[in-house]
């Protein structure tokens, strides 16, 4: 199983941005919607041992983490606008205490990034996708993974902190710095070819 | 200089497609879109040395490219629809027989895929995008490179014989099949590696 989590700095927590403004109203959604593409979609088909977390801190209901889950996930499309509808309808959903569906593979929940980590630091290793950190292609794997990365801005000081509680391993992903979408490609393109 | 060809097979070449529906309406232009995206990003700037050709092959008014010139692009941003718009702007442009400049950075022709290539193969080497190529790992690369692929279907009998006229090599990125945009990334990532 391969994972993801990105941290939407400033993503919207709430369902009433509008489709035709992702960028700008909802907190430069656009981003984490490009990195939910490149977690799960092949050519004509899904990756069904993906899962990808968005952590949403913007807006006025944060945090809340959308959850997808590669193996259940129906009604996903490759472009933006049709997923930014599916985080849309997730988003208008009453979350308590619980974990909530949404659609198909499709989940919300009140966690932030600390919480995500947690639960995810029981059942695989914490890696940190980071400009200085070791190459990924002399990097041992082993087991299930996690990948941390930010959107359009890096983590900061208190969420390195927390990935730093979990030993998280920096994993740099060559000589340039990407877009977060960019990075997961990457990232797949390398384990893909391990398997 | 790297360059990127992505034909689009159903890609409308009439502007009067809508902005909220570019995937049926604009025959699959979504891929385009994430593919101009992929050649040109990186975080916080722009990849100045890449040229992306869209060639557009269905709607009422084939065949048109589009150009997109890395040196002199303004006003992209990486969400696909705000390309949408920049692409509809300059299908709305009157095209004759020479290109014409719709706004910075992009140009629009009457140019088909073969009329593309034999430009470029003046220029650079042509490499066919392919499942079953060299593995790009194993692949020596010398000078300027163009890279041909599909949008989300293969390249036909008819484009196939274009590239052979051109002896292009085949190359492949991996052990799956990956989206169009995911494989312009990849081959970034892997000439970033040797620069």
């Amino acid at each position: 199983m391969r994972r993801f989590v990105i941290v939407g700095h400033r993503a919207s927590t709430t369902g009433d941005f509008k489709l035709d403004d992702v960028c700008g109203g909802a907190g430069r959604l656009d981003v984490l919607l490009r990195c939910v593409n490149s977690s799960f979609f092949l050519s004509h088909s899904l990756r069904r041992d993906v899962e990808a977390f968005l952590v949403m801190k913007g807006g006025e209901d944060p945090p809340k983490t959308l959850r997808f889950v590669g193996d259940g996930l129906r009604y996903l499309n490759p472009d933006e606008r049709s997923t930014a509808s599916l985080v849309r309808n997730a988003l208008l959903r009453k979350v308590g205490d619980e974990e909530v569906g949404s659609s198909p593979g499709i989940f919300i929940s009140r966690m932030d990034l600390g919480d995500v980590l947690e639960k995810l630091a029981e059942v695989s290793e914490i890696i940190y996708l980071k400009e200085d950190g070791e190459d990924v292609r002399d990097v041992t794997f082993d087991g299930d993974l996690t990948f941390v990365l930010g959107d359009d801005r890096d983590l900061d000081e208190d969420e390195e902190a927390i990935l730093k509680k979990y030993s998280a391993r920096s994993v740099r992903l060559g000589p340039l710095s990407y877009h977060s979408d960019h990075c997961i490609t990457i990232v797949h393109n390398e384990l893909d070819r391990r398997q």
